[in-house]
C-alpha cells in the first residue's frame, strides 16, 4: 500500500492529471470512478489504483484481479484524483491511436470536425453525442483542448473508449482527404446560406464546428462544400458549441432513419 | 472610489455571488462583463461597479451615465468577481418575477420543464437554447440549481434577460395547469415508447427533462401525456441533459418551420 505523499508514483499521477505533455510522453491517460473502470477495455489498462475504502466495498474484484491493482491510503487518494469527491478508483490507460481508415470504412460515415474547441466539458459532451448519433469519428485540430484532459474524459461518460478520434496538425489536409473520399463537408456558420435541415445528409457527411467564442476560421470555413445555419429566435447570437454539434449530428441521424422506414 | 476590502459593499457583493438565499432576500442577482451590461434591461439595473482600468477604456459611457456607477480599485475588483479574469464591470439587477400567463399568451407555445437539474452550465445552456428555439418559457422545479447562480448566468449568454422562467415548489401542479391549458406534455425518458421525432409538436408542447444522473422522477414522468426516447448508438446510456433539451426543442422548431413552407 502507498502511504506517503512523497511516493514517486503519487507525484507522477498528480502530474499526469495536470500535464498534457507528460500524458503524451508516457502515451497514457487517466480515468476515474467505478463506471469508467468497468467500461475500460482491459487490453488498454496499464495500472489501477484503489483506495482502502473502495477496495473494502467494491463489486468489481473479478476485473481487478485480472488487471492487478495498487492500494493507496484513503487520506492520500485525493492527491491523485482530479475530482472533489473521488470514488477511490483510478486507471492509467494507454492512449488511443486511430488512423483515418479506422473511421472511413463504414457505409455513409458521419464525422464531426472540431476547430479550436476550448471548453473541456463541451469537447467531452461532443464525443459522447457523436457516439450516440452513430458518428464514425471525430477529427480535432491541434489547437483544440487535449482530449485526455480529465475534465474531457469525465464529460465523455465512457465514449472516450469507443469513439474513434484523430488529432491533426493539418486540419485543412484532413478535410481535403475526407472530401477526396466522397465525404460532403458542411460548416456550421452564422452566415450560412441555408438552414441545417435543408441538405440531404444521408450520404457520407462531416460537420465543421469552430471555437466557442469565434466560430470557424475563415480559412477552414472556406474548405466546406456548404455553409449551414441553425436558426435562432430572440437575440441569441449563437448556440453552445456542443449543442450545435448535437443538432447537426442528430438531424443527419433523423434523415437516415426516416429513409429506412 | 472603493479602495478597502473591508468596505461593506465589497463584502456584500462577494456574498451575493455565493449565496442564493441572500440573492433571494435582496431580490437581486449579479451579472459580469461588458456584453452582459450592454444587454441588461436598464429598468432592471440597480447598481453598477466598474474597475478603474475598465472605466478608462470602456465604450459604454452613455449607458453608464444613465445607470450611474461606482468605481472599485483595480486590485479590489477580483474580490467581487466570480470569474478568473474579470472584465471589470459588474451589475446588480432586480430579479425577474414572471407569472404563468407571461408564457402562455402566444399561439402554440413551447415549454421546457426542468426537474432537479444540478449543473449550472447545463441550466444556463438550456435557457440559451430555449430562447434560440423560440420557447415561450422554462419551468424549474424548486430543487433545480438556482437560476441566478453566477455560473448559470454566464452560460445563458444574455438569455437570462429575455427568456421567461418560473421556479415552482409545486412542479406537478404546474404541469397539470399547463395540461389544462391544452399543452401536450412529453417526458424525455430512456424507456420512452417512441422516438422523439415521431410526435407532432406543432401544437402547444412542453418537454420534461430530468436530473443529469437519474433522469425524471417516476412521479413526474407519470404526469406526461407521452414518453419519448432519443435513439442512441454504441454503448451510450444517456445524452447530456442540455443536449437532450436542445434536440427536443429544435425538433419542435423544425416541424413548425416545415409546415410554414
Amino acid at each position: 500500500m502507498i502511504t506517503a505523499a512523497s511516493n514517486s508514483r503519487i507525484k507522477r499521477l498528480a502530474a499526469l492529471n495536470q500535464k498534457a505533455r507528460l500524458r503524451r510522453e508516457e502515451d497514457v491517460f487517466l480515468t476515474e470512478g467505478v463506471r469508467m473502470f468497468r467500461e475500460a477495455p482491459e487490453e488498454m489498462i496499464r495500472e489501477v489504483y484503489v483506495s482502502e475504502r473502495f477496495l473494502e466495498r467494491c463489486d468489481c474484484r473479478e476485473k481487478l484481479s485480472r488487471t492487478g491493482y495498487e492500494v493507496v491510503a484513503d487520506a492520500l487518494f485525493p492527491k491523485i484524483s482530479d475530482t472533489c469527491a473521488p470514488q477511490g478508483i483510478l486507471c492509467v490507460l494507454k492512449q488511443f491511436h486511430y488512423a483515418r481508415k479506422d473511421m472511413t470504412a463504414g457505409r455513409a460515415p458521419l464525422f464531426l470536425i472540431l476547430e479550436n474547441i476550448q471548453d473541456p466539458g463541451n469537447l467531452g459532451t461532443m464525443l459522447r453525442t457523436a457516439e450516440g448519433a452513430g458518428a464514425a469519428g471525430v477529427i480535432l485540430s491541434a489547437d483544440t483542448a487535449d482530449v485526455y484532459n480529465p475534465k474531457v474524459i469525465r464529460s465523455t461518460m465512457g465514449s472516450i473508449y469507443r469513439v474513434p478520434f484523430l488529432r491533426t496538425e493539418d486540419l485543412a489536409g484532413e478535410i481535403k482527404a475526407l472530401k477526396d473520399l466522397g465525404v460532403r463537408v458542411y460548416a456550421a456558420h452564422l452566415q450560412g446560406t441555408g438552414t441545417y435541415c435543408a441538405p440531404d445528409y444521408r450520404g457520407a457527411s462531416a460537420f465543421l464546428i469552430g471555437n466557442e467564442g469565434n466560430g470557424l476560421t475563415e480559412a477552414t470555413a472556406a474548405l466546406a462544400d456548404e455553409r449551414i445555419r441553425i436558426p435562432m429566435s430572440g437575440k441569441v447570437e449563437s448556440l453552445n458549441a456542443a449543442v450545435s454539434a448535437a443538432l447537426l449530428l442528430y438531424e443527419a441521424r433523423r434523415q437516415r432513419e426516416e429513409k429506412e422506414d
